[in-house]
């Protein structure tokens, strides 16, 4: 059994470990030489690039992603080529734009954040007066961890967007919502596998600092009255988007104890790192078993809490095992994750977790851990 | 940090997943093209040419083994090279000879069987006559999976290993032991680091057939009255062989409730992969964490019982995963490890991981899940 990736980010990194555990060559696209998921990369290459995503893929059983920016056309090639691409160019399009994502989640019937179109700076004018004269406006594609999100209290707040904006990303539009009341915020992961099995992990709790994930508490505290509709969302979307492979459906928390679906990805995600120890299926084992249209495993999570911290920056030029005779030594029980990459000031370069009964004691020894390579 | 593996079987490739995560870069030295560890193999040789070994060895920054093979002058011109190699040369001369194995136990006052070194018939009679006319002939050399080991019950019993036996390997002799009467075996597994720390694993039972490892119940039930001694013995051990990485101490359990050392190895080892899901840190990133002398992680259990099946042969030709549309399904809460071997009768091509709450129905669930690839 043969699965390749494009891209070779931490992801695909991260899909290394149980591709050899189960005995699954995996083979990877990488963008440049030297990526994170180096060491199964058997191609570096432009995936915008047809002929060259055709080429990695011909001796694949499927082809999955690191991320979702391959672009349509070139999705249609290998289709054409005959090779199975799991999550569907369907599915795909749906998480490359907020704008047709809102439509079809609307039409599942998922609750979301009030949202529009606008075109200009009236329209968005028009919504925020509608909605208590503030906004969060999103470009509809390109946009990750805060970038091409923004605040806005006026309607001339995203001119700068609107002047640039690629007319036939969504017509020429912008992405406006409510700016929700949340309490805080939450992920729902779930994994689907092309013959319809949904499997789905505890909700979990995230926790963002300047629109990263910095933290995250498995499962989400408190969160047992929310526990069976999150799971039905993550069902009903995964279903009725026909998603195969990990779909993670983040979440806000409003004021009034209601669940908003902020977003979607379709690969697994940064708020189910805490499953490689922390269930007995990890997001990227699971993920493997659902392209691959094999039995899905056990998604129950292996501890009382697990917390996840993310390992951001840190002195430029230096690597998180520059740090291990100490990192190792004050914290014997943490897991430590580096994706092979650089610091700089803000990358994710890696991630810790600790899983224990206690979750004061585990989120302080993950947060110890993690702080070792940040300053 | 870079670690060089020579030898590329499973047990080095098990040694990818935890350096994938620590963001360790590991390099394999093959003796074949596809070996199980080909996701690492940066070059294929001889270990038992000099030449090649120091060329593979030249850039990394310490050398370690999936096997204890690597000749003596091997060693010799490694050292002589500015290489660390963990374990080291003197280390290793005590796992590659019984006999001096032996010499060294009773020299730090391991408890072990009765045994002599015999060079020819007459020796050996004299030895089964003090000893209940019954003993375990083994080869000092070479042996492996109950190769090179034989009970015999009359004098002649060895002749053909006398007759085929090289001289320059032991002086000689063949090892022989009493026939241990003993209720079950055991196996205690510890980590050393070069500056001395020790951390020890729980003591496991380990069920042969045909001198094959096929189960290992961890922690070995009923075990707790022998967990001290046991731990104290291989920590003895360790310090006093001056082991660095994974040492195993076989053991067996006496019908009247002794210890006594049966065999050592010097590197992660069969009744160590439980391990994996099993402790915090497996015995595999202990082991990479020992070589490069960094600190070592937390040998906890994470689970009441693991129990670890071997999957041993199969139709010839098929591989592990041919089988996965049935065996996942049947057993979703296994961990599957395939070796990227084809099967052939008898041989090891993986091993499955089951942890729980209960012993008897983790046995029942990791046979059931090993059983889906032996028919």
């Amino acid at each position: 059994m043969r699965v390749g990736v494009i891209g070779g980010g931490q992801l695909a990194r991260m899909m290394v470990p149980p591709a050899i555990e189960l005995g699954i060559e995996l083979r990877v696209l990488a963008e440049v030489e030297g990526s994170a998921a180096g060491i199964a990369a058997t191609a570096v290459g432009d995936y915008r690039d047809a002929a060259t995503v055709v080429a990695f893929a011909r001796d694949v059983d499927v082809v999955t992603f690191d991320h979702e920016h391959v672009p349509q056309p070139v999705l249609a090639e290998l289709a054409a080529a005959g090779i199975p691409i799991r999550p569907g160019p369907a599915a795909l399009a749906v998480a490359q734009d907020k704008l047709y994502m809102r439509e079809r989640l609307a039409a599942l019937g998922a609750p979301v954040p009030a949202w529009a179109a606008v075109h200009d700076a009236s329209e968005l004018g028009d919504f925020l007066a509608a909605h208590g004269g503030a906004g969060v406006v999103k470009t509809p594609r390109g946009g990750y961890d805060g970038k091409g999100v923004r605040v806005v209290r006026a309607a001339d707040g995203a001119d700068d967007w609107f002047a640039g904006i690629d007319e036939h990303a969504s017509g020429g539009a912008l992405l406006v919502e409510e700016l929700v009341d949340f309490r805080r915020e939450l992920a729902q992961l779930a994994a689907r596998r092309p013959s319809g099995d949904v499997a789905a992990w505890p909700l979990v709790e995230s926790i963002q600092r300047d629109g990263v994930c910095a933290e995250v508490v498995a499962p989400a505290p408190g969160g047992e009255a929310l526990t069976d509709a999150a799971r039905d969302l993550a069902t009903t979307i995964a279903a009725g988007l026909e998603v195969t492979g990990v779909l993670a459906v983040e979440l806000f928390e409003t004021a009034d104890g209601r669940l908003l679906v902020n977003e979607l990805a379709m690969r697994p995600h940064n708020t189910g790192h805490w499953t490689i120890e922390g269930a007995v299926t990890s997001q990227f084992e699971q993920h493997l078993r659902a392209v691959l249209d094999l039995p899905l495993g056990d998604p129950a999570p292996r501890a009382l809490w697990s917390v996840m911290v993310n390992v951001l920056g840190g002195p430029a030029g230096e690597t998180m095992p520059d740090r291990y005779p100490i990192a190792l030594a004050g914290e014997p029980a943490a897991k430590f994750h580096a994706y092979g990459k650089e610091s700089r000031p803000g990358r994710k370069v890696g991630h810790v977790t600790v899983t224990g009964d206690n979750l004061d004691d585990a989120r302080s020894r993950a947060r110890a851990a993690a702080g070792f390579f940040q300053n």
